[in-house]
């Protein structure tokens, strides 16, 4: 394998190439500054040689900030948001604070991709209970979402807080809360202690503004959900429900079959 | 839990519930027709004594046939279809061979859902080598399909064969077949041994009939694929490639954005 510095040189003689610049990329979904901090003192040597060598316009750092998909709510979401955990979560300013000055001497465009750190909290996905199935070991509230609206939980185990939406008390039930599609990774939490609920109560998934919406299928012929734009005391239909004749609109009959 | 005859018993007194039938469904992608005769067996003695008493419609026997995925094509996919193997997969015909005997005594409608057996196998997600990258231990075929188009291996992490369109000799290279969406999971295949290809050769995914458009989103801004009916010699485009605008054509701006 070549290195770097060697494509760079290689890709330097290819006469309809341009260097323009550098990307790393650690990961996703990362929630502490360290790493990143970390990766650019790593690669700084390296920029700096080659921007020397080549003048380049931009280093994309990568990655964008993880977000808080489990705040742990003892005692509810605005609460946990004024929580001596929330001053801990990883913000623009600290990761500002640790990278900026690292970077500022380069003197290059810097790309970062915080797009989830800037929907990822601030989308719930909301659902109705339609039914609740209890059996010896299991209590399943049964929604009218799916996995075809948020696949994250099936695809990557992923964990989103689910709420009611009205204050329940009294004591948690563990809860498989799980969609109509017919197939078993059709869940959005197993097992997971949550307030009783019945038919008709609304629940709240959180941090559901992004890779929700964006992953969503028709699977199951389920229309893509309504989506509603929700600015303090204002709220829009920002996309109506998809209509089911939608799935089928640009399907066409071949003609031997007319 | 009350027994299923308990549960009859009570909804046969409530006077807005019509008793109509019962399902059973022992799974799906079962390739061998024993699990349903078995199942089939055990459930007979329930349907016949709740039709006696209750007077049933139908039974339905649920979860469909199993069809092949990955059928070891040493010989390539017209010729497997002829092998010894392909006499050895479950047929419609083997199936009411050893289920009907046992159901046509209910005089009942019976229900199955077939729908991957009828369409898995006929469907194929065609998609064009951008790109070959090798690294000390990899080989990567990156193609224009992508996990938004067919999402199985990802998610179930399931085989679906893969064959190049034109006929390739020479010695097979473990690949890796993977599409451009922005993470690792994006991938149809990993270390399988394919012919050498190269940019701009098409790979077919087989049995892409099923499970696989019906699945397919907008993931990475990534319109849905075209289809195309092929019979015989004749081929027809039942569905247009997506618009890049139909995706955000539903959009509308909050007023207060305006």
């Amino acid at each position: 394998m070549p290195s770097s510095e060697e494509v760079y040189a290689r890709a330097a003689k290819l006469k309809n190439l341009r260097l323009r610049g550098l990307q790393m990329h650690i990961g996703s979904q990362i929630t502490d500054v360290t790493p990143f901090e970390q990766a650019v003192r790593k690669v700084l040597p390296l920029v700096t040689r080659l921007n020397r060598k080549y003048g380049l316009e931009f280093l994309s750092i990568g990655g964008g900030l993880g977000i808080v998909y489990k705040p742990a709510l003892a005692s509810g979401v605005a609460s946990w948001w004024k929580s001596a955990a929330a001053r801990n979560i990883l913000t623009p300013e600290k990761y500002a604070r640790q990278i900026v000055p690292l970077l500022k001497p380069l003197g290059l465009r810097i790309l970062l991709e915080p797009g989830r750190f800037i929907s990822g909290n601030s989308g719930m996905l909301l659902t109705r209970i339609e039914y609740v199935k209890r059996t010896g070991k299991k209590n399943f509230l049964l929604v009218d979402a799916a996995m075809n609206d948020l696949i994250r939980p099936a695809f990557y185990e992923a964990y989103h807080e689910i709420v009611p939406l009205s204050r329940k008390n009294g004591a948690l039930i563990k809860s498989d809360v799980v969609g109509p599609i017919c197939e078993s990774g059709d869940f959005f939490c197993q097992d997971r202690p949550l307030p009783k609920a019945g038919p008709g109560d609304y629940l709240g998934l959180l941090s559901a503004g992004a890779y929700s919406f964006a992953m969503a299928s028709n699977y199951n012929s389920r229309p893509l959900a309504a989506e509603v734009l929700v600015n303090g005391k204002q709220a829009a239909l920002v996309r109506e429900r998809q209509p089911l004749k939608q799935i089928w609109h640009d399907e066409k009959i071949a003609p031997w079959l007319k």
